[in-house]
């Protein structure tokens, strides 16, 4: 898959040369295209912002600029990450991890012009915050669509992360099996395969009802599912902690 | 402000050395402290993960390591980036950014060890998406906050940026004044201030019903907010774009 990155601080880019990222890349599942916007300002100090018309504070990013950057890329799904854009959500990252362009645009100070909207096939949020650009957002879309790209990394990883299954991820442990007083659960450790099946799933339905219960709501639940949520609140009840 | 952050992967927090944040950190308005988890393995080869009991992919994160590095910090507000979290936006950002010291927990592959669940005041997310640590999270989390600390950026360009009113921020325009067909809004440029903050209300208004109508929900609007709303949906429907 092929990622271009339209920016005017190509070096924040970088941080996706690490981790898992950083292998997909050097494996080459992913080709990463840093397009460094300031190559195509038509003035003698390189820049390629001004005023906004109307007055007001900060700077906007000229049109003409931007749009020969995207015509330097050729054909590509053009997405401009922007706090007005559609949502980010796992769903929407599986739909980008299916094609084989992209282009990220990130803009940066009060945002770009908007004559260059017919040039953009999508506006992307990833969440309703504010920040200083689109670099940093661009970052979180390389990685959350990178890591769908088979290979990457163990589909049985993928399939139990939380969001994949509509449910928060349940908890984890590992060595050692007593830390300070505090113990593994038991049913770790026993190697019933269908029970620790049965104790995961709670907790992850669980930890869905208390923290998130909005995802229960788009959600079906089968017999199973109801079963071991019903279990998880009586004993919830039963150890008499807060609803958080 | 001080802002800790505990990660395995260090080099990924190079990228707040850039632009607002960068100059911030020059400034000393914040004081980044990157705390390598590695340092507090206990292990030979300074590996600090280990194999989730129960089984499954993924490693697991041991809880005496990332203790000795919570406990390394002294007095903080401990705050782990974690797809289970309360989801950020701009109001949570506001709260952080009227603290002193904050920790920013990073995990990797699984997660942490559920058991150091005592240790950390508040789980934050930053979205409904999968990601492969922390580490962009975080760094997500010191621009959103790192921008409302005051003298950072100018209070004016604060208060009119999206989510920050509740409603998404109008669009921008700035030279060339006409651009391949395409000119900026004539208010724009007649100099009238109240028409032009009428329009800007109006733009704002409209796009924020347009593309995120359950931001209104949470919003009371004023008589004139409401009939500037009402002009951009009359004007809107003549033109007869698609609602999108």
């Amino acid at each position: 898959m092929i990622i271009n990155v339209i920016t005017s601080i190509p070096d924040i880019l970088d941080a996706a040369n690490h981790g898992i990222l950083g292998h997909a890349i050097k494996n080459k599942q992913i080709t990463l295209n840093i397009i460094p916007l300031r190559a195509f300002s038509d003035r003698a100090d390189g820049r390629i912002d001004d005023r906004p018309y109307g007055g007001g504070a900060g700077m906007v990013i000229q049109p003409h600029v931007m749009s020969k950057a995207i015509a330097s890329i050729g054909k590509s799904h053009f997405i401009e990450l922007c706090p007005k854009g559609q949502r980010l959500n796992q769903k929407l990252a599986r739909s980008f991890a299916k094609k084989d362009n992209i282009t990220l645009i990130c803009g940066r100070y009060e945002g770009i012009d908007a004559r260059i909207e017919p040039l953009i096939d999508q506006k992307v949020s990833i969440g309703d915050y504010v920040l200083s650009g689109g670099e940093l957002p661009a970052l979180i879309m390389i990685d959350a669509i990178g890591r769908l790209i088979p290979g990457v990394i163990k589909t049985e990883s993928v399939e139990n992360d939380s969001f994949e299954n509509g449910l928060l991820d349940h908890e984890h442990y590992t060595r050692p099996e007593n830390w300070e007083e505090n113990k593994v659960p038991s049913v770790l450790l026993e190697g019933n395969h269908q029970k620790i099946e049965d104790y995961r799933l709670m907790q992850s339905l669980g930890k869905t009802w208390l923290n998130r219960p909005d995802l229960l709501l788009n959600r079906k639940l089968n017999e199973r599912e109801l079963a071991l949520l019903v279990k998880f609140m009586q004993n919830h009840q039963r150890r008499g902690e807060d609803y958080d």
